[in-house]
This record gives C-alpha cells, sequence and structure tokens, in this order.
C-alpha cells in the first residue's frame, strides 16, 4: 500500500496529535505499558535493567517500498533491531519509536505498519515504552532497542586469533528478492545459546553483506580463509550476491580453533534442528593465502551512503 | 549555512559510510568511548544503569533551519533529550545518534553539528555510545538519551492534589525569536535539587507551551488557578505567545498544599541564585473558576501534526 493520501480526511494531520498518539497505544495494546514505565511522560522509566542497548531506522524508500505491507515494514523495524541485541547475546527489554511522517501519511497505513510491530513486541515480549512523534519529510521510524544479557557473557565482535573457526547461521544472499529482509526471524534464541558456550569466541549479524561484516571479526595481520563452494547461498543466488547483498540478519561467530567443530554442529543440531549452521573456513595469517580462498576485499558489501 | 551542497565531492556521499564513522568519532572526540562500551559493535554495553530512557529528534525545516548554525542544531538536539531528563530528576548515562541523511548533506555542515553536540556532551558527561547513519530524505538526527535517578525518587506527571501550588522556572514565550530554543541550557542541576524536596509533587518540562503542558500535571476534576499577571513573560512577550509558543525548555512543577512557599523560594534562591522561580498559582476544584484566572482552554499549544 502507498503509504500517503492526497484525502486529507484519511492523513494523520487530520486526527492531530493528541488523538494520534492514543491511536497509537490503542494499536500496540498489551505491548504498550502505561506511564511512568511507559509512554506519557518525559521519560520512560524501566522495571528492568538496560546494559544494552542499540538504535536502527526504517525508512521510506530505502529500508521499505509500496511492495512491503505497512504491517512487514513494522515488524522490521523491530525484528532488525532485534538481530542486532541477539549478536550480543542479549534478551529485549523495552523500545522507544520516534516517527518522523509527512502530513499525509494514512492512518490506515499507519495502523497497519504499528500492528505488525506490535505482533513481533508481543512474540519477544519487548515492550513498547515511549517515542516521540513529528512532522518530517517522508516516513522514518528510528527504534531504540533495550536489551539485558541473557547469561554471564556478551559476545562482542572482538576475541577471535589464529586458526579460529568461522560459522554463519542460516543462508545468504537474495533477501529482498526472496522477501526474507522482512520476513526473517531475528535469531535471538540462538545467540543466546551461543554466548553460553565458552568456544565462542566473537559474534556479530550479518547485516551489510559477509564480504563487508566478517573484516569486523577478522583481528589484525589475519584473513579468513573461506572458500566458494562452502557458503550457504540461498536457492538461485550466486557467490558475488551471498557476499554483498546485504539483510541476511543471520548470525556470524568464531569458534576457538580446539574446539570439537563436529561435537560443536551436533550440540547445535540439538538444540536448533531447523536452523542451518556452515563452518565456512577459519583464521589465517596474512600471506599465506591459498588458491581456493574467498578474495573477500573483491567484494563491496552493502555502502549506507553513496 | 545551508546544510546540502551541488559540489559532490563536499557532500558525505563523496566519503561514504566507513570514512564518515571514522570522522564523526573524530569529531566526538573523548565524549565516544570505544566498542564494546561505545560505537562499533551491534549494541553498545552500558557501563552504568540506564532506567530513564527519551527520545527526541531534530528534523531540518522543523527543529531548524539555515538560520540556526549547525553547531547551534547538534546542541540542540542533545539538550532537548536533557531537558525531558532534568524534568524526572535524572542524570545522563549515554546517548545513542540515529542519522539520517540527504546524501547531498555538506559535511563541514555535519561537522559543526557534531561539534556543538560534542560541546554539550562534554559539558553534561553524556558518553555518546552508538548510533546509525543511513540515507533518508532531508536531515533527521534521532537521539535516545539514558539516565539514572540522581536520588531516591524519580518525579513524574502525576502526584498533584486540589490546592497544590503551582510553579514555573525561568520566562516563557518568543522562544524561537529569541533563539531561546536552541541557546538554553537544560535544567539539571534544578530537576536533581527539585526530586529530592519531598514538597514536590510532580514536574514536567515546558515545551509544547504552558497552556498544553500543564495539563498534563492537572488531576482529573481540578483546574489550575492561574492568573495573567503572576506569569513570567519574556521581554516583549504577551500573555497569548508566554502560553503556547513552546520550546520553553522550563521546568514546571507542583508543590504540596501546605508547604510554607515562601521559605521554599528562599531556599531555591540560595540554591540557584541566577534561576527565576515563579509561583503561578494552584489547583482549584473544576466549577470554581474565579473571574481572574486565565481560561487555559482557550490557549492552543504546539501541535506537532496539523
Amino acid at each position: 500500500m502507498h503509504p500517503f493520501t492526497r484525502k486529507s480526511a484519511d492523513s494523520v494531520a487530520a486526527w492531530g496529535e493528541t488523538t494520534l498518539l492514543s491511536a497509537i497505544r490503542r494499536w500496540l495494546g498489551d505491548t504498550a505499558p502505561t506511564a511512568p514505565s511507559g509512554m506519557g511522560d518525559d521519560c520512560a522509566v524501566l522495571r528492568t535493567g538496560a546494559r544494552l542497548v542499540t538504535v536502527d531506522p526504517v525508512i521510506y524508500g530505502r529500508h521499505f517500498d509500496d511492495k512491503v505491507s505497512a504491517c512487514d515494514a513494522g515488524a522490521k523495524l523491530l525484528k532488525r533491531n532485534l538481530s542486532d541485541l541477539a549478536a550480543m547475546g542479549g534478551r529485549p527489554t523495552g523500545a522507544v519509536i520516534a516517527l518522523a511522517l509527512d502530513p499525509r501519511t494514512r492512518r490506515d497505513w499507519l495502523q497497519e505498519f504499528y500492528r505488525g510491530l506490535a505482533a513481533v513486541a508481543r512474540r519477544h515480549q519487548v515492550p513498547i515504552i515511549g517515542g516521540d512523534i513529528a512532522e518530517g519529510p517522508g516516513i522514518n521510524a528510528t527504534l531504540t532497542l533495550l536489551g539485558e544479557p541473557t547469561g554471564k557473557r556478551v559476545l562482542t565482535r572482538t576475541g577471535a586469533s589464529l586458526h579460529d573457526h568461522i560459522f554463519v547461521t542460516g543462508v545468504l544472499g537474495g533477501s529482498l528478492t526472496s522477501g526474507h529482509h522482512h520476513r526473517f526471524t531475528p535469531r535471538l534464541a540462538e545467540g543466546a545459546w551461543l554466548a553460553r558456550q565458552t568456544a565462542v569466541r566473537s559474534m556479530m549479524d550479518v547485516s551489510d553483506g559477509l564480504a563487508k561484516d566478517l573484516k569486523s571479526l577478522t583481528p589484525a595481520g589475519l584473513f579468513p580463509a573461506i572458500s566458494a563452494d562452502q557458503l550457504p547461498c540461498r536457492r538461485g543466488v550466486d557467490v558475488a550476491a551471498a557476499l554483498t547483498d546485504g539483510e541476511d540478519y543471520e548470525l556470524l561467530f568464531t569458534l576457538a580453533a580446539r574446539t570439537d567443530t563436529k561435537a560443536f554442529i551436533r550440540r547445535w543440531r540439538s538444540a536448533f534442528p531447523r536452523s542451518r549452521l556452515t563452518r565456512l573456513g577459519r583464521f589465517e595469517r596474512a600471506g599465506s593465502h591459498d588458491e581456493n580462498s574467498l578474495r573477500l576485499e573483491c567484494y563491496h558489501g552493502f555502502e549506507h551512503l553513496h
């Protein structure tokens, strides 16, 4: 559905801020607690802690367009932030949403947007505790997600060493054409499980394409020796696309060199029988490049400003 | 300065995301800690708690325009969030910024924006711990501020009763024409002090105009009996403007009915000799309206969508 209308009676402007805010609370339903734990005061007061924080927007024309339903766009806003939290081994404790809207935005579009978001919030128990509404060009919904570690450890991007193994969940590439970019399930359960495995050294989510993102896990002086035939490409997707398309929202992590990888994979399969896990390769010394390894520096992932 | 350029060499697009991110960290300087406590991972990991959270954007054409320097626009982004935190009696522990930019945004404009923001962050000890950059129409910078209570108590908007006194800090109205909307100092010290005074019942910041905001402090069945000659109008500003202009960023609070207001004002003056404090009136029973009271329902504060 196109988000904007020429009929002012159908627009958010016809309602004004106060009525719109009441409607948003109604659309969010039980996912929106009351003040001071929720919307309605100068700040929201969190009941539980918030040691982890991440922020990501969805912007009309960038992260969604007329081909994506309002419901899916709203769901994506929360899910892409949950994916970042999953990558640290965290669980959500609350979210705030700043909405900047063209006054011609359709009310029924916005209703579906919030209903899609609320469904994800309910599934993952994320209270929507605050927000802001302002007039702006287009549609920009920015969500800040707060969370807590699920266990004793937070997994960061640093921690890998020479010969450590590189793993990725799911399949890569073709996210936009397959609809995966708004239909994916954030890997919160997998992230929490991985953070509990002491053999796991570092982790991140793949959002800008493996070629670009894997650089963040690669220690100085090393390179990731991974071969093209190991890549878990989505059906109908070639190696270049699997490396660069972006919006995979899968978990990329490293395992200590001396780990029994077969036993690790067995444990994974017993925990997540339906989630694919692939060993991509390992970190080797720079300069020791062999012919079977992908030259990731030749592939360019998603650049946010071009 | 106009934020956009036709010379692509001067634009953020010429740099791309990675170079731009490095530049932003440089501009933020010591206010931007390193990962995992700062930018550079999927989530930021907070060292201190975050029981309070608020979010507000600045949008080009709405909250600032070509008449406001980039430096002042960046400062305003953080200050308007700090004002919300002040209104709860909180202190800041960290902030994340989601930036949506037209690729033609001038790099030197953005540099001044971040320098202005960093100066405020340094003054109020707010680590900028994370963020996101995306392409979007215009300029939308959304800041989520995290904080902690300064004492045992968080002051909310609820808590006032019949005959409680209504106070406001500073002067009201003319914020845009006087430049106050970007030059103000968020009343963090005053907010923390007020939260420690047990006689203070409720508090908020005045951002949409007193006429609109005071409704949020008014208990059901009561009305605020305040007279026009008590209003602390900014020089050259009439009563209507003082009630409705918005962007005052002052603290509005209530004091228990039986408080010795003269002694309270003396204590205030000794703590904040340079900050004006005005008793506006008190809450009375609805229906007992007297002729000297302002009919606030006839004044309309700032509406965010119209």
